[in-house]
């Protein structure tokens, strides 16, 4: 059986690349990478009713299993070529497979990413992905340059995924009953088919000082950002970009906390020296992607958020972490 | 908490490698792989209670997690580089990492492979590897590669850890009551802590025809390889390398039976032209493994196995399969 559901997955998300010598089929798989390139690889685990609802779509689960993987791949600037799926199921269950495995294709498809190897396993729900892309020698965009006097940007917006999540578990206090249909559809595919931004950072290439994804929340990320390069930052609560969606349906103070802390954005977070940022803003308007400036990289250490009067906001809790109390 | 469990492991797991231009602690890795070199990537995902069991030492789920993908490598005929580490715990246990980190590094000092990203994820327990190696381009071995009139072999002895596993569960038996400590411990080694063969595979590029891991049985891979090759194979039963714990343990039939359909020897299931037969045993002895003749490819699809007198074996089952009913 276990057999089968291989040659499911391999069947509906075969795709040709020829730097894939053998893919899935073998004991392992075999690879190329271009001369020149440095290999860049990612993995993340997804447990159901940790990471995702329980009752999430399985093709969501498929999408936003691939999406947090290349979103990792886009923060260092590289080009997805490759992907490992491991899936735990309850049971060997081939209309799930189906489901997941279109969402987990539609989104490989617009990145050209092969599925080269995976394995099936019979246990709780659970999806690990690993993703491998490419990026020239010495360009890959890290955690750890950024420099005091640097800008800070984030693409995209911030907050709707935390917001989603909020009013998916808060079903029964009625503001999800009042909203429209149309802004409760935008804020949930910002939940369960989140776009890794891989234009932005290969836009990003060589004018980013650092970069991260936003996965746990902009203070937390943003403060890994800091400890890897030794620095701290101050981010312009006002400054931050919220979507019409979130803006129509929460106070202006809660849309603030939720894109302060809200995890699962997985927009970039960057940095860039005052003298690129222009450059950066030519850059990115070649891609699809909406940048906004946020805040500035300080000598002093930690990650502070201020109003509009310069004074420092205390929000509920700086990021979502696994086995947290 | 998360960070502490990953920066536990880093600080356990961490190795230096020249290839390795960023290890763990940003988004993703950076890595090179050297000129001429092909990638060889593989996962496999171990569910507690249904890879092992739920009592095993968490040294041994180290172990384990990490060899049945060196394994993989090994039958690809790769020189093992760099290993990415998924673990998902039902909570944040700094002991249980610690002692997963014991067997985990233990194994990958032997063959020098570096961790280079991982996930901690809460959730119920279970472990996946992905594993990443080097082979010269055009040298890999595969399982297509099998042609009428090869010999078929396999390496070291086969069958132990499916009787530990045995022995393991049906403890009330008494079976294990009456086995000395020494040939216990023979047979749970084998089970929890196996042997990926490196040295045979990396001896055997260019002079294997096919190759194969042994997980699911040695009946299920060499099945696996016959309709990759398009071919069949008979084997001798008489031939089978049996150890002498197991021998010692079990009536010559379990024996056989154990060493046609356990899972879990991790040996490596090999076809050579006749020719190439001596160059074989020459390669393989300056190694440490013992190599053993144990069959012939036919042209007749399936696997058969036969006794001395020319009979057919019906062995109980044929490998263990996930999801299996």
């Amino acid at each position: 059986m276990e057999f089968d559901l291989i040659a499911l997955i391999r069947e509906r998300c075969a795709r040709p690349r020829g730097d894939v010598v053998l893919g899935m089929g073998d004991d392992a798989a075999l690879l190329e990478v271009p001369a020149g390139q440095q290999l860049v690889a990612s993995a993340d685990t997804l447990v159901a009713g940790v990471h995702f609802p329980p009752q999430t779509a399985p093709g969501d689960i498929g999408w936003k299993s691939l999406a947090v993987n290349l979103s990792d791949l886009a923060a260092m600037g590289a080009q997805p070529a490759w992907v490992m799926l491991a899936l735990t199921l309850p049971r060997a269950d081939g209309d799930f497979v189906e489901r997941f495995a279109e969402g987990f294709t539609e989104l490989a498809g617009k990145h050209d990413v092969a599925l080269v190897g995976g394995d099936t396993t019979q246990g709780p729900l659970s999806v690990t992905v690993s993703a491998f892309g490419f990026v020239p020698a010495g360009q890959a965009l890290r955690r750890s340059g950024a420099r005091v006097g640097d800008a800070v940007f984030v693409t995209g917006a911030l907050g709707d995924a935390a917001a989603a999540l909020r009013l998916m578990r808060d079903a029964g206090f009625g503001t999800r009953n009042s909203m429209n249909e149309q802004t409760w559809a935008e804020l949930q595919a910002r939940l369960n088919r989140p776009e890794p931004r891989i234009s932005a950072g290969l836009a990003l290439r060589r004018v980013a000082s650092a970069c991260i994804d936003v996965s746990d929340g902009l203070l937390a990320d943003l403060e890994h950002v800091c400890e890897a390069s030794g620095v701290g930052a101050v981010i312009e609560a006002g400054a931050l970009p919220i979507s019409a969606a979130l803006k129509g349906t929460f106070a202006p103070e809660q849309c603030r906390d939720y894109a302060l802390c809200g995890g699962d954005d997985y927009e970039l977070c960057f940095t860039a020296s005052e003298t690129d940022a222009s450059r950066i803003e030519e850059a990115l308007a070649r891609t699809e992607c909406k940048i906004t400036r946020i805040g500035r990289i300080v000598a002093e250490s930690g990650v502070r958020a201020r109003d509009a009067h310069g004074g420092t906001l205390e929000p509920p809790r700086r990021g979502w972490q696994h086995f947290a109390p």
